[in-house]
Formats: C-alpha cells, structure tokens, sequence
C-alpha cells in the first residue's frame, strides 16, 4: 500500500522503508520546540533525565507566551527558559525584543523546512506541515524527553485527504478555508489523522494561507496537516534555509480514510461561533452582532499578508467608536516589514493599538482580555469558552478581512460591507 | 505678603483676592482626571451623591494603567469606566487604541494649560505644573466628589524655590534634575509645599525636561510642581490650547521656606537606586552593575523628545544580550511620531520589544514584570520595593539617555560609555 506524504516522511526518521496507519514507529526528530509556557515543565523533565542537550543546534525556544512579562509568574517562567538556553547554548533561544510568536518565527527564520519531522510543546506546532514537513504537538514530558534523545515516539497516522478546485474569490482567505473545513467534519471530524491538502487548488493558495490552514489542524482534532512542495513552497524558502530540503511527495496509491473535497470559488467570509471552531457560518446568515473588540494577529494570522490585507481594508476608515481593535504583528520581522510598508500608520491613523508581538489575548494572557458580555472578533484559533477572558465572553474567529470590516462597523461584517 | 505661582492661582480659584499656606479653601476646578484603576472606585462615589456631572468637557477618563486589558479584573474596571463615558457624554474619554499615559495625553491634546487648576486620582496629576498650571492628585472619593461638584478643598501650600541656574550639558536631561533635586531634599523634602522652579536655568529646560520634573514633584513629598510660563510654554500651547489663558506669575516677594540652588551646569547623568528615588548616585561613582531588563517610557519619560534622546543613543547599536528593552511610547500620537522619525526603527534594529501606549510595567501591572534578583534600569518615577514585579527584584530610575546606554552595555551606564 502507498504512504501519504505524512507516512513516508514519518517511515524515513524511523529508519524504515513503510509504515502503516497504527504502526508505533520511534523516530529521529529534526526540530525541538518550546515556548515560556511549556518549557519549563520539559525543562524540570530533562533535568531528571540527567544528560546533555542532544544537538543545541535542534532546540528552539521561544518566549511569546505571556511575554514581555505580564506579572511575576511568567517573569520565573521566562528566567526558566533564558537560563536553560544559557546553560545549554541553545542556539534558536529568541529573546523579547529579537521574537516572534514561534510558529510565525521558525518558518521566518528558516528554523524549519520542508521533509523536516518538528515536534513542540504546543498544539499549533502542526502549522509548519504548510512546508511540507511532519510537525505536531506534544506534552512537555514527551518534549523534554526530546531534548536528551532527539527521539519520540509516533503512531502512524491515517489520513484525510482535504481536496481542492478552484480559486480564492478576493474576499477570502485560508481562514475560511480552514474555518468551513472544521465546520464541515467537525472538531473531532480528523481525531489522530492527518489532514492532508491535494488538489490544483493548492496552487491558489499563497504560503500565508497555509500556515493559516495548517496552523488549525489541531482544531479538528487532526494530528498534522500538510501541504505539498511546490513553487511557492521553493520561492518562500529561497534565502531562508539551504537548498537540499527534502521534498516528499504522497504515492499515487496513497490511501486515505476519506476524501473532502472543498471548491475554493465557492467559499464565502465566515466566522465561528462561539464556542467551537466548528461553529461556522457564512456572513449574511444571521442577524446583526455587535462586538467590543477585534484583534489581529497570532500564530494563525499574525503574518505580513494577513496585516496587508487587515490594512487595506482599514485604510481611510477609522475603529467604530465601541470597538477596541488590537493589532499584534507575529514577530519583530513582520513589524518591521508591516512600519515600511505603511500598514503600522494605517492602524494607528484608524485607531488601532498596535502591540509588541506575543500571543497575549489568544489564550487569556493579556493585551485585551474580555469582561463578562464582551464579544470579540479573532483571528487567533480557538474559541472555547473563557479563552479570551470571562467565560461569560464571546470570541468569533475569522480572517483578517472579516476582522478588519468589522472593526470599523462594530459589528461582524464582511469586507464588502465596508468598501 | 506676596504670594507663588500656585498660591496665586489657588486663590483666583477661590475668588478670594489672596491667601497664605495652612489657608483652608475651596476652589473651582478646570480639569477633573481618573483612569482605569482611580475612576472606578471615583465612580462608586459619584453615583451615591446622585447628581449629573457637573460639566462633561471638565472630565477626562484615560484608560491606561492596565490596557490594553491585562486580565478579567481590569477588563472590568475599564468597563465601568467606558460606560459611564458613555452615560455622561465625556468629552476627554479615550478609548483603547486612541489614548495615552495620561500625563502625556493630557497636555499633548491641549487639555490642560497655563492658569488652569486641576486635580486627578492618579499622584503624577503634579505634571502639569511644567505648563505653569497647579495640578495634584487627589484620592478616588475626593474625586468622585468634584465630578459631581466641580469643587475640592485644598489646604494652601507654603513653597520651596528650586532656583535653577547655568545650562544643561550635552548628556543631561530632565530626569537628571530631578532626581539630583530629589537626592537632595529626599522624598519627604518638600512635604505638602509646592516645588517652583525659578531662574535662569528654566529657559535651559525644554517643555520635556519640564514634564519629567514636574511629574515627579510627589516624589519629594510635593503638593504641586510649577514652572513660570515663558516663550518655550507658549510655543508648545500653540495650535493645543485657545490664546487667552492665564498666564500666573510669582510675586516678587513671594515668601519661600526654603530655597535649593541647582547650577545645571555641574550636573551629571544620574541614577536613583533602589528602593527610593532618593538615592540619586553620579554614574561612575560605583562599581559595575549588571542590569536584565530596562523600560523606557511612562508619564515620566515617554514623550516623542525621550524616544528622540534613546533612539539617537541606540541607533547602530543592539541591545546587549542580557537584556530585555522595552520601549513604550507615550501616547498613539508619540507612537506615530516616532515611527515618522524613524525612532521605532532603531528600536527594533536594537532588539527592543515596542508597546502599545500603556502605563504596564512601571507600577506591576504588566509588559516588563520581574523575578527574584532581576534589575532593571527605568525611566519610570518610582523604585519602590516591588514596585516592578518581585519584592526581591531591582529598579533603577534614570533618564532616557542613560536608560539607553545601559541597554547596550548590560550594565549601569552613561551614555559617554557608548559613544
């Protein structure tokens, strides 16, 4: 039987020539990941374990979290991480002020690429399968395991095959790609599969938009979510990692438990409801809602594109007067990029407070956390009850666009509402 | 017996034609002040009284210390705050995204001028002395007590003359006053008198440098600090404030309990250790001290002139490994400024984390919180024990040039050590 992309890049780190769904294979990982948050855990485990570092140059960690410190707790949790790096040499240690949110950092920096198995300790470490490489999230136990061995163990995944047709309409983004994927099967629908994109209509979509979609497939429960090799692929990695990567690509018999198959013309804006990802609906569907906040950024929608495109929307508008409008870059290099390009001004013209990256209010951290009543539009990940603050809040994940529209109008909108 | 600067304005406040210190009085008020953390309990207040606003243009709310919303309690408390904005029609209520520090936003916006007296909850109201106004702060019941009233008693204060002579060499600020008067006078120096500033020296003070020293009067135990209005105190007004205002000058034989000589001239770059702004030690005069983290920004220092002074000191630089830089401007209006000018590209360049306007770090509250042993190097107003984050962490007050020039070196030092 062929293997999916998944499989065949699982098979080659454990050293065998196949795998199959349900096979418990142990393999060589190319990347360790944690964050301020998760670290120290892995941290305290390592240190039981009593062994060096496997490969310093393997390690990656990154203090986004609750960073630059939001009180005293994260302040002994960050120190955790910058002594260890310290301790250790830890190469990939990103200090605030040189950061990023990691899973915005590591594809920037060239820290992953494609055929490269990645685990980390949090669950959106599945958006670097947009490369074309295995990654997916672990506990810190496992991780720090990790950083003695450079081992871990897997069980083989299965795998949906998400097929796409079409085009992106200019409205639409790979957030609502991803957001009426996890509507249609649901957030348990890919349970311990992967989440495997094919089709022409890959092509349509740019790399931004599959670390959107790739980032997210833990939201359906999905093991990893990956995306071919292709052009893009080769064009974004240009300058970032050396030529050589591994590309794999899935065998033409490659089985996989279902199809999905998805036309992109056919996609409209949409938001998830509270209080699941799955709860999506089309823009138009349902009356008006309006809202207190809007933020735009993290792990999901925090890079260059996905600010050009909240920019342009609010250009020559300003914040509706109820609405505070959070703008949180995914790292120092996406600032830097967005202040030359005009998008910061455009923000601050239209009232928008602009934040250091972190990933502040995504998980209830800080940087605009909500009371009870409040509603927010996000376009961060997950929208569980309390996630963004009081359980009595309400966050609504959508893409830049919808995120933007509905600043300005203070109420959920789509951009063609604005313009 | 002829009367100060602050007695004079107190008295036309009073309508009465004069009055001596230990007077007790009632004066109207031009500007009532609350934020976040002060208007709440303000509001609770108010609301008992059961009386209208007594006017809505006299009012200013600035959410600031702890937005954007830094977790569920201070979600609420900016709750209270933006709805009885809303209920009362505020004029000066800034919203997140459209706000500043307070003692920035305040005169920045043209909200308080010359002549004007006005109180707020918050003890660094004293800023607006620089512009030749009395300004104090007062408690929260007081307060809710003169937005339903528009009054509040005072118990008129005796003086110190500060008489300033010589000019500012190169590498001093402001704060390098400041802390030198303080250091001599100590933190109950100037207990329930007024701090004037007179001489010569004052045409050497920009309207920053006046700012800074003004915002720390309560930090000598201060009512009030004032400045006479001179050709610098009108430039700044123009375009902010209507020509008409009062412009108040000390008699000449206004009676002083004591005056300090300051010949700017013979100052060098200070810092106050810990734990008291007291503690004002020249640079050099101690051994090296190694610093994790420095803050540059706050109602002290964070005006577009500060941003200027660290941004000329940082630019080729970076930030020393050890340390975490936070750069916060002062308001959405110094933000943009300082983007134009090209100060938050030398930031970043530097590795500096760049926060949305917000008080954060200088009383706990968040972006730049502190562990056990940590030190830190502050362009904030106060070092108090744990004033920063842990009770056994470390701040180091200073100005912005100084504050710079140990962001690159890691340690202690005088922006000559860079250059």
């Amino acid at each position: 039987m062929g293997m999916t992309m998944t499989q065949k890049i699982l098979a080659k780190h454990a050293g065998v020539d196949s795998v199959k769904p349900g096979d418990l294979i142990t393999c060589n990982l190319d990347m360790v990941l944690a964050n301020d948050i998760t670290a120290p855990p892995a941290i305290a485990q390592f240190n039981k374990i009593g062994k060096p570092v496997f490969d310093k140059t393997k390690i990656s960690l990154v203090p986004d979290h609750f960073t630059p410190n939001k009180d005293i707790k994260s302040a002994g949790l960050a120190k955790i991480v910058r002594d260890f790096a310290k301790k250790h040499g830890i190469t990939h240690y990103f200090e605030v002020g040189r950061v990023g949110i990691e899973h915005v950092l590591l594809p920037e920096q060239g820290i992953v690429a494609p055929g490269m198995l990645t685990i980390g300790a949090d669950s959106h470490t599945c958006t670097y399968g947009a490369l074309g490489g295995f990654s997916t999230g672990v506990g810190s136990t496992d991780l720090g395991v990790a950083m003695a061995t450079g081992k871990a163990w897997f069980k083989v995944p299965d795998a949906i095959n998400v097929h796409l047709t079409g085009t992106k309409p200019d409205d639409i983004t790979g957030k609502d790609v991803m957001l009426t994927l996890i509507g249609m099967i649901g957030v348990d629908g890919a349970l311990y599969q992967s989440l495997e994109f094919t089709g022409e209509g890959v092509a349509a979509l740019d790399m931004t938009d599959r670390f959107t979609i790739a980032n997210m497939a833990i939201e359906a429960g999905a093991k990893n979510g990956i995306f071919p090799v292709d052009e893009q692929t080769m064009a974004y990695e240009k300058g970032r990692v050396p030529d050589g990567y591994d590309i794999v690509t899935a065998d033409e018999d490659a089985h996989y438990s279902r199809t999905v198959e998805i036309n992109l013309s056919e996609l409209k804006p949409v938001v998830a409801f509270p209080h699941l990802p799955e709860n999506t609906k089309v823009i138009g569907t349902f009356g008006d809602i309006k809202i207190d906040q809007v933020v735009i950024g993290s792990c999901t929608n925090g890079r260059l594109e996905d600010l050009k495109i909240a920019a342009d929307i609010l250009k020559g508008h300003k914040v509706h007067p109820d609405v505070r409008c959070i703008v949180i870059p995914g790292s120092q290099h996406v600032y830097m990029e967005a202040m030359k390009a005009g998008y910061i001004e455009t923000f601050i013209t239209a009232g928008c407070a602009v934040s250091t990256p972190t990933c502040g209010p995504c998980l209830g951290g800080y940087m605009g956390i909500m009371t009870a009543g409040e509603k927010c539009v996000s376009t961060t990940n997950r929208n569980f009850r309390g996630r963004m603050g009081h359980v009595d809040s309400e966050v609504y994940l959508a893409g830049p666009q919808v995120a933007a529209a509905s600043a300005i109008l203070g109420k959920i909108a789509a951009p063609k509402e604005v313009r």
